[in-house]
């Protein structure tokens, strides 16, 4: 598929899901919508790029509007603002894409498919409205199966939300892969939903049906792989989530766990008043509470350092997290995941 | 109010809610409607009531159906059938309850609300149908506050499913409201929100919303009460429902909790491959969850035991549980609640 990706304004820095696409995903990006970025440019002849801010993904023209995108299958909403609602300023690309006979992809809280406009264009176009965030009519309470599963089940926590855990299960999975593991990808988020085409919003499941979902996924792809690398979310102790990272830690069943930190935070990202727990006892509160459910440790760690300059106080920080929960930690972005290939396999 | 109570072919031993609000409900209940009971009566003129079956609630006729029920205000679903459907051998006396012009009050998954006969009877008649179930449309995000308010909050906690929480909060509701304490109910589950006449059910929520529904209630009612008792579910370690149980605990952060078991339980109720924690185990883990976000201790236990003949080997069973969890622990139905009310106080 070929995919244009709006980010209006919010791109590279606030625009997960769009550079979680342009990094991971097996798509072709054929264009980024950001109007701020375009227009910003003195010299539109030459036009702004992908790679003029992130080198390390694939490249692909940053443009105004979809009437600057060549020919694609699908445009994405790439950006996800606080509230999940449907900015207006976006109607015209959407209508746009709809009128080119292109589907849509979103995972805003607010449905496209229940747009009266959208809903008709894309039914008069005959395209895909595809709401990420909406979870299965079907879902119900989990039967207790995924500790029979053949395959070895890997899920990241984290000691905190918005540590890197999407990121460091697609790093471990590109270098399991590497090193010849029969490995898959479990989503359980809007971004890893739309690079893996596949997948169950966890978060906005009912919760007495989020262990539900979660097993749903495991059972339907265990008979493929050897391994499954389910994308954890949130944190155990997190005042808002943890029933979100509850459900995902006893419907998968894992048999290992990765635990995911970003280095120097101390706080919970946005509700600065609580403390995060240390990463040793971290560790040992999920291992508690796995264990009634079915025995997990934790095998290794995934730090993201990007606020560390120095390489060597980068590899510092992370034999300091090692040690704490006696495991092998690494940057899988800035180093690589291979100790956690190891640890897992 | 006066009610009704639909739970035919259940009454009492499958009818959870029309056995609750029995016992614990503020309002009359002017009939059971039972038509195995009321049929199976030879003595048709004396008639079956509820104090043939329950002795220790209020009493009511048991009848065949809705044409049998002297005036009331509203007739309740009284009973969950396992999927939580609607049986269309019900239809009649709903349907003569709207004609009536009373309200329906239903904690089914079917939503009466959106069944086109009821809806248009219910518009006619001038009736409301009250869907317990449905949370809710404008949840959002805990905002992590509940550990401010002024009221002190105790939450009942589970070694699993079914072991008497909703039971056993509102027997210590009762026992501390004797003892001169300004106390209030947070219903959590469909049966404790028709008791209360008001609630969230927290097992329906977007999974992403369940500490914040939680924190919602409280901070609605910490004004009014100097304590507030929140009503659990699940288990922590529960295989499916573990998400509802965490979202409960870090959304409520309780300055007690209180750990409910029923004797002689050992493996996950419908669940017969995962065995419980052992009560200490579990209460140490509740902790160990609680301490980071809000810390908080097994102030007490309360132990279902019924299933012991005796009373004095009932006695030597809270002495083991109560040793066990280093706190009081008593049967608040089978002897009282005074040492869990002194355990808060």
């Amino acid at each position: 598929m070929r995919l244009a990706v709006l980010a209006h304004g919010k791109f590279p820095d606030d625009a997960k899901t769009a550079v979680g696409l342009l990094r991971y995903g097996d798509h072709d990006v054929a264009a980024v919508l950001d109007r701020d970025l375009a227009d910003g440019r003195s010299d539109a002849a030459a036009g702004a790029r992908v790679s003029d801010y992130l080198p390390d993904v694939q490249d692909a023209p940053v443009v105004a509007g979809i009437d600057d995108v060549p020919e694609i299958d699908a445009l994405v909403i790439g950006i996800a603002p606080i509230g999940g609602g449907f900015d207006e300023s976006w109607r015209d690309d959407v209508r746009g894409a709809l009128s080119r006979g292109c589907d849509v992809w979103s995972g805003l809280h607010y449905f496209l498919s229940e747009d009266e406009e959208f809903a008709r264009l894309a039914d008069e176009h005959g395209c895909e409205l595809w709401d990420v965030r909406r979870p299965p009519a079907d879902l119900t309470v989990a039967e207790g199966v995924a500790r029979d599963l053949d395959a070895t089940i890997v899920t990241t926590v984290g000691t905190d939300c918005s540590v890197g855990k999407m990121t460091a299960t697609l790093e471990l999975l590109e270098a399991a892969r590497d090193a010849g593991l029969n490995a898959g990808f479990v989503p359980t988020g809007q971004t890893g939903i739309m690079i893996e085409g596949w997948g169950i919003p966890i978060d906005r499941t009912i919760s007495d049906f989020t262990a539900g979902a979660v097993e749903r996924m495991l059972v339907e792809r265990a008979a493929e792989y050897d391994y499954l690398l389910v994308e954890g979310q949130g944190s155990i102790v997190h005042p808002a989530y943890s029933a979100v990272t509850c459900g995902i830690l006893h419907g998968s069943m894992p048999d290992h766990l990765v635990l995911c930190h970003e280095a120097g935070r101390e706080v919970v990202h946005g509700y600065e008043a609580f403390d995060l727990l240390e990463p040793g006892a971290a560790a040992a509160l999920y291992e508690s509470l796995a264990e009634p459910v079915h025995p997990a440790e934790v095998v290794g760690g995934a730090v993201n350092t990007a606020g560390i300059a120095d390489d060597g106080a980068a590899r510092e920080a992370l034999a300091d997290f090692g040690d704490a929960i006696d495991a092998p930690a690494t940057d899988p972005v800035r180093f690589d995941a291979d100790d956690l290939v190891e640890a897992i396999r």
